[in-house]
């Protein structure tokens, strides 16, 4: 081989791995915001007086289309495993990358939710000086409450099995919207409207599914920042916390939104036959 | 005739048949996916602490957002017999499509309705374990209640004519609204904005038209959760609920709707006549 | 003049007439679905349990963006007897049409507020039966009540000078705003995008100059359902009503409006003349 | 030199000192729509009874908006000094036009909260007539308080550290997403939509980074009308009061902004460099 050729390869060699670099660093930092903004947004509610759900769901919004807006044109704006993972599935994103996309995502949520920490670290200490669950909430999800017809809050009414399946179709809903937004052959979406359009669906997601466990949908998005409660101070409950029936929680929201692909694919099977190519 | 002017028009046949079964599959995945995240919006605000009936209206803006958004590229999205209807009587829509689409919407919402309840099966038994009225809610409309100047509630305030009234309004403004944004000769409103568009329209509605009777304005989307409702525990209520002055409720939400469109058309009878052939 | 030429001037003055019964039914149309939105969102928060007043700033927002989409095409969508007024002062509209469209928006706010009183005649029954100021405000605009720091509500707060005030600047806000949209050397808006941008600036304005006097900034939008309260069985207090200094009220979110032109021009005399021609 | 030539000179001249004008009328003005629009929906939610922090958020957001809408053709909308320095530091940006562009901003910021006071006076005069801190946060930040989890308010809790910690991070956020959201090989965002996207930033950091101190994240938005409610009767302590470690508080949403543009390099230095041209 002669020198030029060896520079041709490494130089060849080096643009992948700068592409490689580019995607996952557009990643890290597209989770990055992602969980700094939404779980900001959290702490905002939980902290303040007369915070409103409402303020959560617009936040995680906003959080998601900026996140997708800056990772957008370098990595495709996944910012989400289960999302990376689907796309695999469906032919549709090389399998070689995801294990790359996957550490960004997981790395930039733990790195989000550090900043979150940081930024909040007043507040966390007049809040909840003692690292309870009740600001642990800011960062991961939990199993959640509802008030009954009497005004009674029922504390811990979820059992692991409906926390499962929440988590299942709040994914397989998110990748049926967002595999209608980006097939080409639907309404024709234009790229720069897509980070606004995935972040709809998201709000849509936090004002339906969001009184279960606060509508998760991401592994790292709930992983990562769970990870950090446990080397921040807040102890072992993070990983302990239980649904109604006694089942350990925190790896509900890790496996559920990846067997959302699942519940997408036999939701859509009849469509995305042979017979059938097109959308929906 | 030979054997490949058979199979031509064996593969005629089956195209048109493949056609319809993708318009069929696609409005009832898009009314499911209205349905599901609406009645999931209603589900969490009624069964929360301090939730606003602003989440509700974001929220079900969002649902007709996205299952235009999923079923529009096939279907057109109209996701709302209602809609259908009008659009056949215009002479905008084949009236032999019409039996398909409306057995695929109403199909979709039981459907959707049925996933409201597999999401929120728990949060159902602790809310309301005796299936009354305060949850059934959720799934369908009912007459609703005011606040007087005194801070009273008035439960029971809406007549079966007042009703009626505001869905066959309701509708008109969702019919006259859906007429601007999709006529090509007055605003251009481009393929991929009519679902946030038409999400708009509904957004509208719910906060000015939401008081009386919580603006069913499709038969499909409150008739299908009713029937739900009906078979999955609630008893005959559902559908022997009454207004102030006796009438029973259930069939106002889908008769009006109907009657929307001779509103509309009354309505706008002097700007669609021959001498005006544009739009408004 | 042969018979041709008479045929051919009928039928161009029969265009002509078309045009402005088009235009005339256009901003009816228009300024009706601007108000009946409007005044029900007021309604709904009004006279329901828990209501927000960002709920009405929506609500308004998206009337006025669905008014201007239901008459842009034809009419431009003025759907403001102001903006028609500033736009023939600014030679981009002949003052002959300009009572052609201040009696269709007065007809049109004035048939709104009708069919406001339709839709909710039940609940206005059961709300204020005796037809007071406390359902008046749904129809017509009011000076306000702020709270003070020590949670005391003060009633009758503002003067007729900032009232007058209040009016000025927030139709210059909307005509400064509406000038820089529709501007064309400016940031380009297209067409399909202009409803929804505007109606953005009346949302702004609501958020932010809501509390004096519900900012009507539009004269018909006022007056007209001021005078259906006047018809409808509210008697003479809609005129009668009156800022803190004993002023008489109707007549400032008429007045004010239209010198919000004026307020526009004085700030912006500097970039409009001859030397800077370009927008701002 | 002839007389042609100095005409010429004195006509090119002319053409930069017209330039220079109308971009500094432009900066103000849109910084004045900022501010104005802004601090008056702080205003109406600070002195309404049941206002919600959310109001405040999109009335913000809405602000920035419109005061990029109105600037934006002609100044490239900036509204904010941190902006235009962070530009002229990335090479974006000529270093002559920096101060023309500030001064405009301070000023603008200044006579939006002369506006705000002048439009809210009657109302100011009823909720504080003593002129207090209760209304001096209607016109600039200050350190908030938070509730902590057994319901006491907790008044003072945030360090200086942490406050310049808040501004630093909220404007590096706003300028990378700024950055993203202009840059042409990201997502292609058109200029009709920079308005609305810069927007949605700002709602986003508003619903997020609220808590501690009210996100200025704009010497200008901030400083100005603090000099405004010093010498329009609030005495001396809007420059006086302190954070929790007695740190005098205003020069902190001065400075801390202009940091956050070196929040940003660090970030993203990576990313910048030399084999890594392209943005996020």
């Amino acid at each position: 081989m002669t020198t030029f050729g060896v520079m041709e390869k490494f130089s060849a060699v080096a643009a992948i791995k700068n592409e490689a670099i580019r995607e996952f660093l557009a990643e890290l930092i597209g989770t990055f915001v992602l969980v700094m903004m939404g779980n900001c947004a959290v702490a905002q509610v939980v902290m303040a007086e007369g915070g409103s759900f409402l303020s959560i769901n617009m936040g995680y919004a906003v959080a998601v289309t900026l996140g997708v807006m800056v990772s957008g044109g370098v990595s495709g704006g996944h910012i989400n495993p289960a999302v990376s993972v689907a796309l695999a599935v469906f032919g549709k994103f090389p399998w070689a990358k995801v294990p790359i996309f996957i550490v960004a995502q997981y790395t930039g949520a733990f790195l989000g939710a550090f900043m979150v920490f940081l930024v909040y670290r007043n507040a966390l200490d007049a809040f909840d000086p003692g690292r309870t669950l009740a600001s642990a909430g800011i960062f991961a999800t939990y199993p959640g409450s509802v008030v009954n017809s009497t005004g009674e809050v029922v504390d811990n009414f979820l059992y692991s099995g409906n926390g499962m399946a929440d988590q299942v179709v709040g994914t397989a809903m998110l990748l049926l919207c967002v595999c209608a937004i980006t097939d080409p052959r639907n309404m024709g979406i234009p790229k720069p409207m897509i980070p606004a359009a995935v972040g709809t669906v998201v709000l849509g997601i936090g004002l339906s599914l969001g009184l279960n466990c606060g509508y998760a949908i991401n592994p790292a998005r709930d992983l990562g920042p769970r990870l950090f409660t446990l080397v921040a101070g807040w102890g072992a409950e993070p990983f302990t916390a239980m649904t109604a029936d006694g089942v350990t929680w925190w790896w509900i929201p890790v496996v559920g939104p990846h067997l959302g692909l699942r519940g997408r694919m036999v939701f859509l099977s009849k469509l995305d036959n042979g017979s059938l190519k097109t959308h929906v």
